[in-house]
């Protein structure tokens, strides 16, 4: 089988990451790229390292004014504003298309809290309720069968992969501490602006959006979804001088009577998860093993001082926090191999 | 006055540091520098950056063999192992010399502690009781009248101080939690080692020694002294690819009936502390602001949806974090204005 | 004596540089800084790190519209476009005021090659007449007559200075070709822009404006000036991943019959001036070593067999490359010693 | 075709980026690993990234002590010290295994040279006679028919490549200056050691081995070879505070008559060649461009003005500076296509 594939708005980092990866992938035909910056010109204006005929001479289209504007495609890839998406979305599931939406548009179940955090109205009420989370390893049943996947937030892959591994033992009445640390390339685009131009970022570190970042209700969504108690989370990234990865660090407090058999038992229980690596500590969580990578490396501490339990854990974040999660989904959609072209 | 100063240990960064605030403090004449790679070298063999006669012609000396080797001193700065410090401490106490130790060798007064934390016997009981824990801000008064100052390690500065300002608002019977981030100047020596590489360095971002640093006991000993109840801490550094900076972000429990006046009115209660500073936000407390200077910056969040007060503070690891706060207490010791060479 | 100086132009990384020097200068009294940006609000705004009422109570104020509006000043620092110093200088000068422009506007004595390389007119040829070119070691008597200084740009200074000690040991009837290569603060502003944010900048390396850059004419016409001859030059500029310095590397030819014992009476002709500093040989020439600094740290190497003489410099940009020489100037100026404030 | 390959000490830099092309080669079947540091351990012992079963389990060996400890191999990649080089070159061609040598032992036909720039007898003076330099584009012919290939280094790839290209438009009778500048990768290895400390490297910049470097009679060798004239080079390699990539500008003189007509005409003779990429200017050959590819971008810059050309090229010198080139270079023995395993 060859997956006809098109990305809107491929002229980012996402895209980049999407188009080395189809260069990869053995079952997919990229046909379609489009780009407001560099429409009309090759893939190497955009990219300059892959100015090379092998990787083909695809150029950026313009953005569609309408579906029709499209070619015929398999699935699409919205790398796009989450206002974008609201539109998208349902123009290529009325054409049949499958979707796999990297924006925060069909994160968010609750229309109030996508209001709240993204300051849009949530006008695609009917396509959200097809939307299926797409953190793989979770739903991986709901994913197969999907034609829409909300493609999951990199902070909230980070931190809520890990938790959900250990869901059993951290009682989740008592708040959940996520200090989460990201390099540059999460933080924000390609595009030079306030606040990561090299003089500001560069042997610095902070926090950013420590009262209010759209992922904390993703995370908390996830993990409220996934133990049935309404999780209380204080989420604070900070940006990283450095350009790739994201190192989450989850303080949590553990369920009376659980002890280290159990988080023995619970990290097999994953042992088979392609993706899922188990580290012998958390020192041992470096972001330097899964650059360029799909993995998200994680691993536990248990302080018996304090009864905290930190979970540690580190991704790529423009492969398993992005484009890798989003070909993983898109894999199983279209029923081949979940890893194909992403190891 | 002109107080004659010696280093024992020189060569490294924190000697580095000292020898130039040195250079700008009016009433300090260094006359004695010691190391064992650079015995008999002039400064610029250590230090090719102060290679010139404006930094005056000190030599390098050997360690002393016994305290008559040393001239005539004031003070002496002790940037020595902590068995050296054991050693030297009470020899330069002996000969009426006033000492300020900057290793880990006074600055637990639990010699059990000490052992489990160091690795070594507490040899020097008396004069660890002698000895005041120098948190310049929090131990003045007892400063002023020393002749030996525990000075304190990086972390505890970071980390303590700001959890100070606030120690009546905080719920001190339920664990604290200090997530700290530290450049590589402050996470070891200037020689190339293990762990330290470029390559290692470069690009990554992990913890290290989480389940025990010697600094944990330190920050909850301080604590503890300042609430009169035994603080639970979990405390976790992190490397950062960069040079110069801790980033202290401390997780823990409101005091039931406290609120956002009783922050502000703590934080005014220091108004007149020269090297607190008080930022508009948490996302204000940056490492670029504070690097090169001896201040201490520190804001609060309080996210009412958990009850976790979240102090982060930020200080230069080698100024207030080692050489500046020592400098401090030298000039409380010896009755000079505070700031002197340090602002 | 007590000098009243102003800044104009004061929010950009040299204002933030001279301010630093301003403080810890004996006889300076800094009266008048102006920004658009930061007008009406404190120091501060634009530079957090100076959050302190140690760095006095100065505000800025808006760019002045006629000469009154700027307060009474023994000396103005031009930190402003091109443009705005063609403007300005001549209007200082009227009034009294000694000016020192850290522009390119009265740097090159051709009216005609600034045009083509500064797209601009030079409307103030009267003034230009007046302007010494500020490269202290070499022009320090006009210096200390001067009224208005054009200070040199920062590669010109890292160039220009060591080629000028070894003058007459080089073959300039040959082509010199210097490949420079700066940190970003020398390359570009305060503002995040095309070409400097973190992702562009971050692990990578190029040179650019290869074919024109302003600095070659300059470098240039100091070298004919210093030799009789018109140089040939060829500069390439690059860009290096950090943030503080230049390194110059100069090839040149050896004039005939010159040695290594020629080179060695060169340097010691200049053994007294305090900011050029002679260095073992040119793998000892170190960024780090002159960062913070206003040193000239230089030396050279000879290549019997191809005849090549290269000759390596660094320097701080900020510093030697900018706000250090010009306080180096005004001193002159103002017949106080040349390193006060600046070591 | 399945190639049995193996790589003796394969636990540095060219050994991970080896392992990672032949994960992706389709021919190769990787089957003996040695160390000295990790024999008997897993490849993740090394390169914790590699954790997983799709890497295989293969484990490191001891390094062999006589030919026979080695498994049945069709070729054998000696990522080596020089003197070990030497030793096993010979074994491994005795037992029919065709060797790729990474290390420098068979890169320079002269003996006295290698003596000289190496501190080594050249020991194995009938194996040197049948050693092919692999600079794959220039010796491709005579690289297919090789049993033994000398893999060129990483400076002199970089920089012989472009100037072979330009060979007949350069007046090779007058010097050729070479400024090259490299991240650390290319400057040593994996182990921390003087002078690749973070607190070393990191912002900061200068030369290294300017007097004498290893590569300088490597590139002109092979410059002298492409021009039947003995090529007087003047070679300064220089440190990155970043890790992968060489940029080399070299500065030549213009052959007299030679014009941009030429230079257009030599590039469009070697346009087929898959991995050389000639860009629009100098200023577009950045390393960004070429990190984690086996391309060598370049350009030119003819200076009317003074006559030199320059001409600047970029590689990842752990791909077409080190494992990439070898890589190509065994396609090329094996009658395999050329690109296979490094596009």
């Amino acid at each position: 089988m060859t997956i006809r594939v098109g990305i809107l708005g491929a002229g980012g980092f996402t895209g980049q990451e999407l188009i080395g990866i189809f260069a990869r992938h053995a079952q997919v035909e990229l046909v379609y790229i489009t780009s407001s910056e560099y429409a009309d010109k090759p893939l190497a204006a955009a990219f300059p390292q892959l100015a090379h005929p092998a990787f083909g001479n695809l150029k950026f289209s313009k953005h569609p004014q309408v579906i029709a504007d499209a070619p015929k495609l398999d699935a699409v890839f919205l790398a796009t504003p989450d206002d974008a998406s609201l539109k998208w979305a349902p123009e290529f599931l009325g054409a049949g298309v499958k979707v796999i939406d990297i924006s925060g548009a069909f994160r968010l179940s609750d229309a109030a809290l996508f209001k709240e955090y993204y300051g849009l109205e949530q006008t695609a009420e009917d396509t959200l309720k097809k939307a299926v989370y797409g953190m793989t390893e979770i739903h991986r049943g709901a994913i197969q069968k999907a034609e829409l996947i909300a493609n999951p937030g990199c902070y909230p892959t980070a931190a809520a992969l890990p938790l959900w591994i250990y869901r059993d033992l951290i009682d989740f009445s008592k708040p959940v501490i996520v200090d989460a640390k990201s390099g540059t390339s999460g933080a924000g685009g390609r595009k030079e602006k306030d606040g990561l131009g090299y003089s500001t970022v560069y042997e610095n570190f902070r926090s950013y959006r420590t009262a209010k970042h759209q992922h904390a209700p993703e995370i908390a969504q996830e993990l409220s979804r996934a133990t049935g108690v309404k999780v209380n989370l204080r989420f604070t990234p900070h940006l990283l001088p450095m350009y790739r990865g994201i190192l989450s660090s989850a303080y949590a407090f553990l369920k009376p009577g659980k002890n280290a058999a159990d988080f023995a038992a619970a990290a097999e229980k994953v042992r088979n998860e392609t993706f899922l690596r188990a580290r012998e500590n958390v020192d041992a969580v470096e972001l330097k093993h899964v650059q360029h990578t799909n993995f998200c490396d994680y691993a536990h501490f248990l302080d018996e001082n304090t009864g905290v339990v930190q979970i540690v854990s580190a991704i790529d974040n423009l492969m398993k926090g992005a484009a890798g999660q989003a070909v993983q989904n898109m894999n199983l959609m279209f029923g081949i191999p979940e890893t194909t072209g992403v190891i």
